[in-house]
């Protein structure tokens, strides 16, 4: 269906591009066959690591002419081979592109590359007193990622998601062509909204090469208090109650005990507490340090009714060092604690977290698989883990199989969706369409086609 | 090319819906042949008040078969042509569709009619001690409307704009088909985000039928200022200082004493000042009365360095009233004070505002048209009229197009957008055609096509 790249292929992409920044066939390390998790594996023909919008551009108008396949790649670090060249051909990868262009302190927006990775982002806007809010656990994602997923994090209870941080997009269409999207402007009602059709559309429509992102004051204080309770139901059950208080929280995640062992054994370091089954973690942040206490005054009284065992601050930089390392490192400890896994990101309404976990673990039962999960239990959005733990390729399958399929029709079944933050990619496709149904599913292909009519970007993903 | 309505289509449609709430050729209401600002004129050949998504949806799947041309409207306070039918057909308002369905406070959010009024719902949130950011001038505007254009109002400073607020949708499509679009959820990366493509798109894509709004908690206190300067640049120019200054503000509004003494005329009500050329009105909130406190005290002496004469509070509930009025009042003032007016409602970067005036003020003098204007200072979308003050159709006509391409041309140089919140509508086609350029139009024209095959939606709206 898509021509093979060839020799005279090769040829001309490397009059664009000089040696060094192009990879042909085996020269491509096997770190760009696969994701952070690594369910699909398929190397790309030629790896290209791109330095400018030019050059995407030029790379683009011959793969369009030519019915190439291109896949755009940042850090790599997605979870549903989003960012996997399943049908080979030409992967652009942006990870050089990594420069912050410009700090605009009237605007309040700073410009980047698509590479520029969120932890450098973070740490460059924070030292000049400015905020980058979202803050999803994988640090050394590119904000061309996060955009293309729409990444959620830690502290979207307060301050959203990915999404509502993006003013404008400087993107490459299929046929190389390049458009500006948006800008610095605060509103705009200028047509059809196409900035926010190009977020957390995976790279399927087009390839961003810059993006005017919004910041805000850094707040002069924050806040973290760490609560165990007696069971990661009583945890949760906590959390309605403390949204229903009209509280002011910028992150409410829970941890249970196994996840945090796991995270202790992959660390090598201890967390302060892990003589209960279940913690909450709340973050406030303010100006006023004065109402920041009577806020988390407030919400700990309430979490002891609820059934919190204690309350600590973290508050000395080992203690912070402690949770927040733990925390960030989830994901890899619960990978590193089987032989395979695989994970499910969906997004409930707040109030039906509880339930949700209560049924996870019900399907753990149910199926016979260990099930471990953490997330954000302020914004509905869960990440759970099916753990293969050595058993045989055949049982694992029929088991991922059938506990996807009862989580999936739960999370529907709440008013809740497929993915949170980590996107569709390759490995939810089917359960995307459950959820979206025909008729939508119709609509996108259509949008899809109306930007991509040869379909050579980013095939077979999201839809 | 569409079907003209007949006996058959009239019997049909009777059968759907009682009359009393179907009207049909000269049985309907001028009032529905325009919109507020009235630019242009064409009555439906039928008007149904519809009272369900069901009616819709029926009403819906017979124009899609017989390609009958619809059009939605709620209160049909828009300034663009938007509401009206200029192709004929059937007219379908929803403001009878105004039942506010549910708070959820364990999820923060509200479910509404499309037909609920802004000042609805705003009032019912508010005495549930609970807040719905958006504030548009006008508060007559449906909840449906409001979204359909994605409007911004006077609090997008601190709180963004209607699509902000938006979690989920109930839509018909235009074969009659219902979708739910998004839902109770905070964060979603499933898929291509057809909410965000639908918020905005003025019912040229789908019918809203139901709205899942995110509310906040109402925050405890909120304080506005207003200071005099001795003209509009000076008052202006302050604006970037008072941003950069990282000051947390919730609302920044300029206006100039002509349009205060407009509105004056148009109130009978005297206004706490008119001693100045130009006022900014500030607006700050939160649940620290001594953070706020904190914030106006800086700003104001900002201010006082920047030019400020003096500085008010806007304190007792008299002069709240005549503040906010003669603000609420500031469109219809300067409709009264001419035979016929236009109206530009470009969004410029925020440092941009200043020089956007004066520029507004030499093409006044250029091309001979008296232009006052208001807006909101703290997000870069301005309101900017033209006014025939009595002059010949034909000059008028030449006059506006002149001032118009001139104006336009300038928010481009600028990096702005046509519209900041009022959206394209009939009036604004060809500024967002020069904005957009073919690429993006193009691409806007093959999404109304996936949704809109016959082009049945709002018909010669947008693109």
């Amino acid at each position: 269906m898509y021509k093979r790249i060839d020799s005279e292929d090769i040829q001309y992409l490397e009059s664009l591009i000089p040696s060094g920044r192009i990879f042909i066939g085996d020269k491509i390390s096997r770190d760009y066959a696969h994701d952070e998790l690594g369910g699909i594996e398929k190397l790309p023909d030629v790896l290209i690591n791109v330095l400018s919008e030019e050059e995407i551009s030029k790379v683009m108008a011959y793969a369009y002419e030519k019915e190439i396949p291109v896949v755009a790649r940042g850090s790599g670090t997605d979870l549903v081979g989003a960012a996997v060249a399943l049908e080979g051909g030409i992967m652009i990868c942006t990870k050089l592109m990594n420069h912050i262009k410009e700090l605009d302190e009237a605007n309040l927006t700073v410009t980047v590359e698509p590479g520029v990775l969120l932890m450098e982002l973070q740490a460059y806007v924070e030292e000049r007193d400015f905020f980058y809010p979202p803050d999803p656990g994988e640090k050394s994602a590119t904000i061309g990622g996060n955009i293309s997923t729409n990444a959620g994090g830690m502290r979207a209870v307060k301050y959203g998601v990915t999404r509502d941080y993006v003013r404008g997009l400087r993107v490459v269409l299929p046929d190389g062509s390049v458009e500006q999207i948006g800008g610095k402007v605060v509103k705009n009602s200028s047509g059809y909204d196409l900035k926010d059709l190009i977020i957390g559309s995976e790279g399927t429509l087009c390839i961003i090469t810059e993006a005017i992102l919004k910041i805000i004051p850094k707040p002069a204080y924050s806040v973290s208090m760490l609560l165990p309770f007696l069971s990661i139901e009583k945890a949760i059950e906590a959390v309605p109650e403390i949204i229903k208080s009209k509280a002011s929280l910028t992150a409410i995640e829970y941890m249970s005990l196994d996840t945090i062992m796991s995270a202790e054994d992959f660390l090598g370091k201890k967390f302060p507490d892990t003589n209960y089954e279940a913690y909450i973690l709340l973050t406030f942040d303010g100006n006023s340090m004065e109402e920041i206490e009577k806020e988390y005054t407030k919400v700990a009284q309430l979490c002891i009714d609820m059934g919190a065992i204690d309350g600590y601050f973290v508050d000395t930089d080992e203690r912070k060092k402690s949770v927040w390392n733990a925390r960030g490192a989830f994901l890899e400890a619960i990978k590193a604690s089987t032989d395979l896994m695989d994970e499910c990101d969906v997004v409930v309404p707040k109030n039906r977290v509880a339930d949700f976990i209560k049924y996870s673990h019900e399907v753990a039962e149910q199926v016979g698989l260990r099930i471990p999960s953490f997330g954000h239990a302020g914004d509905g959005n869960l990440h759970i883990y099916l753990c293969k733990d050595g058993m045989d390729e055949k049982t694992w399958e029929e088991k991922t199989k059938k506990a996807f399929d009862l989580l999936y029709a739960k999370a529907r079944e709440y008013g809740g969706m497929v993915s949170g933050e980590h996107g569709i990619g390759y490995a939810k496709k089917l359960y995307l369409n459950k959820q979206a149904g025909e008729k939508q599913i119709a609509v996108m292909r259509g949008i899809k086609k109306v930007f991509d009519p040869k379909n050579i970007l980013n095939p077979g993903k999201v839809i």
